[in-house]
């Protein structure tokens, strides 16, 4: 699929429009010319080397050869990048390579972690060196079968036994079979199993325990355990997400991981010092999340719209010949705020990782006001930015009509790989609604905002007033001119629900019931929050990064269209604070000449991502964009086209064709 | 998966709470008694029959393994089913067995009725029995790799040579290749090709000719005919879609198509009499396709429902047990609407096939008017429900948490069949620009709207004034009280575009370049008038149909919640034509109500779809609730269960954990 061709003329033409140095947004988006210099370093290592190149299609595999195949690869990948300093940076290429989990993607990104964040130094003596040299491979345990997102609600016990001095590992029914982690299926030897400790008659909650689950020897399951894989899902093929079955197993009481918590050999429990840490794994693993969203979001928008500047359909003057369907105002309209969101998640990312960065810091110096408010803010940016990446995805895949349709595109294995971040890491609308309980206690004072937090306005039962809507600006100033409505906004939606909450209360209603009971404008509440931290944050991106005034038109040019398209798909939220109907119309011209005005740059702005073939894996948005070829040549290698005549033919079709004659 | 089991408590209790009863709502949802019935002994006839029970889930197979199951099956259905009368009713049966579109669907509900259309009398009589008893199996080839919607830019010729009487068919670049057409790939082996035909150096246009793709006794593709599969999919795995490159091929004069343009022995062209009656084909077309996406939406909250009651996770009152998720406010929202949604598209398929049928009464009778309206509407209607359907399908299967993205959920692949519906048979945003062309064109009397039409209301350049919102309205009336806001919503958006058209042109542009900037608009406008029109329906079709009160007033719920959800979600609209802001306060209450009132009858609503266990075909939705039973035994069947230790083990993690040690 990735064959060398001369690049087509229509995409020659496209580049040649460009307004602003592409190589210059490059290195913006990757953070600076250092790290896109060590990207293609690292793309040179791995994408132009043939043990990586596939002979057919990976969409093509079946499941196990799927597995086989990611498996086979993630080992040489390791190997080859023993000497890399940075296990993201190998992440990155390996996800990149394979365009899914690896079969030891929990293994580096949990098991890994766990045992550094939950073991001591003498576990970690005694586990660690195998695991980093993946001697052991291990998984991370913790959802069962019928409990997710609830913590607490798991079932799989941990009953110390003080006459051998073992836990005494149980999965007491069938909703408390582990379900759904990573590796546990095929892959992993040894898993951190999270389990109700018990001692003394006493349940202190989930602990972490290291299980060995296969034999060493002969990657058996020892016994008492009952592992395998969980079966096929909409994406994430090659990771063989598992289930565990645990039939009082016993385990050596040091197995527990103690740097925390600990159970001494008499039984008695010993509670962790604190538990903020959890908190901040959580965190982080949100935050890196938008970097992955942004790099999903940015190669579907790559693949279609180059195949939109390819295709022809249609004529938009009679009898003046067919038109690029990239020059419909309808196509242009799904495409160019989806690469706005690309940067603004690009952005995001950058500034919360920050932010990240600074929590631990200031959690360290005693101060403890930024966690749990950065914590509140990730919640729902994930929700959010999920939502919006994986509908982004669905938006490109139908952009390219049926081809979209086609496994070969690309497009639906990104989005089943994106849409899975809806659920997984904290269910959505959960999410929204802490987030939402978050910014009620604020208003409360049950919680309190940090020195510097974006969200102080909230405080304030009063809102703004709101500037009337100029249609004059244009660009940043226009961008910027936009965040005050997002502002008023997330304030009206907040005090909105935090007024129904009074009121079903007033009319006799519990304080969970109510809660309950506003469900709904919860969610929108904190989805208004989380959109007005959004924009604000965009524009100051756009407004504060050092770059060519090219670029930065550009970029503003982009930002508006994000920030105009934000509020005309959801103007109900807009009109209610100051927003006037007549407005509508100035909005709908201003996006007409945005749509136009950004036209000449959007293959240019796709361009910049720096996609390299192999990580689109997209017959449509190939670099060259020789769409058609690729397309016929994938065909022919479709597992139906092995044989002219399939063996269906003489076992069903020929009796039937010829029993009549 | 379909193995018979108690039903567990929680469904028990479930349909003890029914304030109504659910066969008399089968039986409206079916049409009658009569057709619940007939569908009942269909039932029994097919999912009953142990020929039909796969071993392992369908979603496990490969694509090859998929493609021959679906054969098999279909084939022993219509040997089944020869005395069955009507063959949509086959279809029907045969797509709830298969899941999917079987690989004669094109043959029956394309290649068939192409031959019924377009074939004068005596090619008939030379090919229909064949077809009807599938000694041939025919596809119908008119798509190809650059052209799709766009019929008139199709590139494949059919060229006529007098000195031999043939017609020469040939596609001439790469883009020309015949792509997508169902059954083309491996079992057809005769087609309907479309080709723009010429004769004496003239271009005709595109016209139907019957081409052989295959020895009747080998199944190896004819001289000059390259044929194949075009490979995987997102979904409809078991359709072999297929591409067919024509080099060449010569076909007999009588091989065209000539029940309505002929060319005669010397080449002369004779145009047809009239084109009115493709028109209807493809309206019909689109009011089936209201049928399906009833039928999968139906399937999808089917399983959530009962999912939603089944699974218990977190708590309302802290300490008071975990809920089940179907209690949460949130969840409630996202799923009853969308039974209203199956309401709605059910009543809207009968109105619209009664409406069709008098279309063509009409037609006979000289009455032109009925028709272009009807299509108009049909496809704004196709675009609306295809979208809704799609996305209501992916809010269930998101409902259902990470559970939703396994396969055995069976919701991936209702997803992927429905969304498909997006872009096959129309592309949407295609579709909704043709509806509101033709609705400007009502506006400047270039088109007439039908005597009894429900848009005339449009034509009046001054909206009737809305009554202000009571909130005091319940049930029926209050649905009804809801309709006015979407006429008056319609009618706003419709004017406001048109006053955007003649803005720009105005300001200069010519009519063309002023329709293409404003399409955004222009996509809003039919998508209101639409929702008009489906909302107006909905609500005369839970008032007018003979019903029980119990009955009725269930219906009412459903239909004032799916109307105020339109509402809710899309307020910008509203807000602009008479709708208050302080209205808001009291549809949140109302909605608020309406998700508590309708709670009780939540399972029994989706019982009444009374979906088989094997047409719903989903771990999570049968009808015994036994979810966690159901998910590990086909988590047992996966394929990469079939060994403990995978091969992989020996070929990559064996040497790799063994080489350390």
């Amino acid at each position: 699929m990735n064959r060398k061709r001369p690049v087509c003329d229509q995409l020659l033409q496209e580049r040649a429009k460009a307004t602003f140095q592409t190589l210059e947004l490059t290195y913006l988006l990757d953070g600076d010319e250092e790290k896109t210099k060590r990207r293609k370093e690292l793309e040179k290592l791995f994408h132009d080397d043939p043990q990586f190149q596939d002979e057919i299609p990976t969409v093509y595999l079946s499941h196990e050869e799927a597995y086989e195949n990611a498996l086979s690869k993630t080992l040489k990948i390791y190997q080859k990048a023993l000497d890399l300093s940075d296990p993201r940076e190998i992440l990155t290429v390996a996800d990149a390579i394979l365009h899914d989990a690896t079969p030891v993607h929990v293994h580096f990104v949990m098991f890994v972690p766990a045992l550094m964040g939950h073991a001591n130094e003498e576990q970690q003596a005694k586990w660690l060196p195998d695991a980093l040299t993946m001697r052991i491979i291990g998984s991370y345990a913790q959802t069962e079968l019928g409990h997710g997102t609830f913590i607490r609600g798991l079932e799989t016990t941990a009953t110390y036994d003080e006459t051998t001095q073992e836990f005494v590992l149980e999965t007491p029914k069938l909703s408390s079979i582990k379900w759904w982690p990573g590796s546990l299926g095929k892959t992993a030897n040894h898993a951190v199993v999270m389990a109700k400790l018990w001692t003394k008659g006493e349940c202190y909650g989930i602990h972490p325990f290291m299980v060995q689950l296969r034999d060493l020897n002969t990657h058996q399951p020892l016994p008492g355990i009952n592992v395998g894989e969980i079966g096929p899902k909409m994406g994430l093929r090659s990771a063989d997400n598992g289930f565990l079955k645990l039939d009082k197993v016993r385990i050596p009481r040091d197995n527990m991981l103690m740097k925390n918590a600990q159970v001494t050999p008499d039984g008695t429990y010993i509670k962790p010092r604190s538990d903020k840490l959890n908190y901040g794994t959580m965190v982080f693993v949100r935050v890196l999340l938008l970097d992955m969203l942004a790099f999903n979001i940015s190669r579907a928008v790559t693949i279609a719209t180059r195949y939109s500047a390819i295709r022809r359909q249609s004529e938009i003057v009679a009898g003046a010949g067919e038109t690029q369907i990239l020059d419909y105002q309808a196509q242009r309209y799904k495409l160019f705020p989806l690469i706005g969101l690309c940067h603004v998640l690009r952005g995001m990312f950058t500034i919360l990782m920050e932010m990240y960065k600074q929590a631990n810091t200031d959690l360290e110096r005693g101060v403890l006001d930024t966690l749990p408010e950065l914590h509140a803010i990730s919640s729902g940016l994930k929700a959010l930015c999920s939502d919006q990446a994986s509908k982004g995805i669905e938006v490109c895949r139908l952009a390219c009509g049926g081809h979209g349709f086609m496994l070969i595109s690309g497009l639906p294995r990104l989005y089943a790989t994106t849409v899975a971040a809806c659920t997984y890491e904290g269910e959505n609308t959960v999410l929204y609604l802490q987030t939402s309980r978050f910014l009620l206690k604020c208003l409360t004072g049950q919680h309190k905002l940090g020195q510097h937090s974006q969200l102080k306005f909230l405080l304030n039962p009063v809102a703004s007033p709101v500037q009337p809507f100029n249609k004059q600006l244009y660009g940043l100033e226009g961008a910027s001119h936009l965040v005050q409505y997002y502002a008023a906004a997330a304030h009206r939606e907040l005090y909105f629900v935090e007024a129904k909450l009074k009121r079903l209360q007033a009319e006799g209603l519990t304080s969970d019931n109510a809660w309950n009971s506003s469900q709904v404008d919860l969610c929108r509440a904190s989805h208004a929050c989380i959109q007005y931290y959004l924009a604000k944050n965009y524009v100051e991106w756009v407004a504060q990064n050092k770059i060519s005034p090219e670029l930065r038109t550009v970029l503003a040019q982009i930002c508006q269209l994000y920030l105009l398209q934000g509020i005309y798909e959801n103007l109900g939220r807009f009109l209610q604070v100051g927003l006037k109907t007549e407005d509508i119309t100035s909005m709908s011209d201003l996006i007409t000449r945005l749509l136009d005005d950004i036209r000449p740059n959007a293959v240019p702005l796709v361009d910049s991502f720096d996609l390299h073939d192999m990580v689109l894996s997209s017959a449509l948005g190939a670099y060259d964009g020789q769409v058609y070829e690729r397309m016929y040549e994938c065909a022919l290698q479709s597992p139906l086209n092995k044989k002219q005549v399939v063996d269906a033919y003489g076992k069903y079709l020929e009796p039937l064709f010829k029993s009549q004659l």
